[in-house]
């Protein structure tokens, strides 16, 4: 008889695996290696943070994994918005694990690129509705490349096909949805797949499902980074990236609710803002030139596309 | 018989002024001039923004006044804390208006500098308790030079003392607890002085206040940039004042009431986000040396002091 871990483990172990593979490509291409800091918290749990800055092909790569547990106020779960229109009035156990992925590269024309993916239990994930995945994966382009933006796409969506050909057209319009700066009226970036609160089949279907998309990430951006890291470009290029990459701050610091939740109830500074770049600016009014790529990349994430 | 202007335009006039003085001041020891942009917004009212972006001494200048009137709705009131107890279950007519100014020298031997002084009204202004006064200046370094702190402190302690002994160690207080970054254990800056919801007295005595607070903006600050602005700095130096801008965005973009209300609420955004630096840095997990001067500031932000 095969024994089968704990759902917690498994996703514990492809949540370190998924760790290695990026943390390998990511060194691979750039020839430098990662600052690796495990840490854990008092509260319970803990985890490791890869951080490479200042790299010959990335300003800043950051691949965290942590496992955290304790208990949650019955005000942090409404913040989460978690346990519905009967969120309890008590405090409640609660289990999460994942991995997070943030890289900044560089080259203007190399985009940045973000993925998450997490197995979360409530109350230890006895009942139906007390566990669930959620996660993601998309682009943040500061020049937009169509076959860029296309095979980015593609990736996600394969993966998300081997398991139910409904889920990539749902968790592409949930992405561009959420990474939206309503104060600017445009997205983040040009999107990929974002979900949340998935339980309504098997665990194992869903473990199943996120470990597709995890192993999406490597071929779904590095053939991006080999193409684009050395390509040539001009102080306006570079400066136009710190602007974008000032519209990534803003995002993540304003809206984005695992920073923002994070900073305000104690997590891990340093793992949280991990996905800051090491650079960015702003500036009054900035209007790029009509028929500009600037202009098309602004028209691109007030105005998001089918890249499949 | 002499006619008294309606304490709304009384504040419309000081806050001209006091734009029209402290651009001049930029512009003086800049050398270089404003933008000026007027804008209005269809709900009611407008103002006149001025931003010195890129000048020989100033990395970024804004300074901003505006003339806002519309209704709030109930949820906007509770959002921003008004009403008390018994906040209203309609939406409620308001004006405000103020002025707001925030300095970003290059030189990281310079400090920053933040000043708002500004007038709200809610349903008419007619009762007690539906009218006040707020604001503060306040003073953020990347390199502590305790002769700057004594005189930008002293000099709002003289504004203060020349109306109530009582106002500088009561707003000195609420100005180092405002500034403050929970999630890095630090206050943005050495403080100044912050107050709001001023109404206990007449309209007349906090108006002749806060003109005196704005009018020692001039003197609190500009000798200071006088004796720093050319002042020798190595390329750590101006990195260390790069993380520093980041820790600024992080407050403003994360904490700071009025830029997260206004962006969530509609406002003009390039007014909003001229506080921001024109660039900023993060590092992950920077920990500066045991006894430099870095790690003083850091000691600073910390732990506030009595600088007069």
């Amino acid at each position: 008889m095969v024994q089968v871990a704990p759902m917690r483990l498994q996703m514990e172990t492809t949540v370190r695996d998924i760790q290695e593979v990026i943390c390998e490509a990511v060194e691979h291409i750039d020839g430098r290696s990662f600052r690796r800091d495990s840490w854990s918290r008092p509260e319970g749990g803990g985890g490791l943070s890869c951080v490479l800055q200042n790299g010959n092909v990335f300003e800043k790569a950051g691949v965290n994994i942590s496992t955290v547990m304790g208990t949650l106020s019955s005000e942090a779960m409404r913040s989460l918005k978690l346990g519905g229109q009967a969120a309890p009035q008590r405090s409640t156990a609660f289990y999460a694990t994942g991995v997070s992925v943030v890289i900044h590269p560089h080259n203007p024309m190399a985009p940045t690129v973000h993925a998450n993916y997490r197995y979360f239990e409530l109350d230890g994930g006895r009942a139906d509705g007390n566990w669930w995945f959620g996660g993601g994966s998309d682009l943040t382009p500061a020049y937009l490349i169509e076959s860029d933006a296309a095979h980015f796409h593609r990736t996600l969506k394969e993966a998300c096909d081997r398991h139910d050909p409904a889920f990539y057209p749902r968790f592409k319009k949930i992405c561009d949805d959420y990474f939206y700066l309503p104060h600017r009226g445009e997205r983040r970036g040009i999107g990929g797949i974002f979900f949340d609160h998935l339980n309504e089949r098997t665990p194992e279907f869903y473990l199943a499902f996120v470990t597709d998309c995890a192993r999406a990430f490597v071929p779904s951006y590095f053939p991006l980074i080999e193409q684009r890291k050395d390509m040539p470009f001009s102080t306006e290029q570079k400066a136009w990236q710190q602007l974008r990459r000032g519209r990534y701050v803003e995002f993540n610091l304003v809206y984005d609710r695992g920073t923002t939740f994070g900073l305000k109830t104690g997590g891990r500074v340093e793992s949280i803002l991990m996905s800051l770049p090491h650079t960015a600016a702003w500036e009054y009014d900035h209007q790029p030139r009509e028929g500009s790529p600037e202009a098309l990349t602004i028209e691109t994430l007030k105005h998001p596309r089918e890249w499949v």
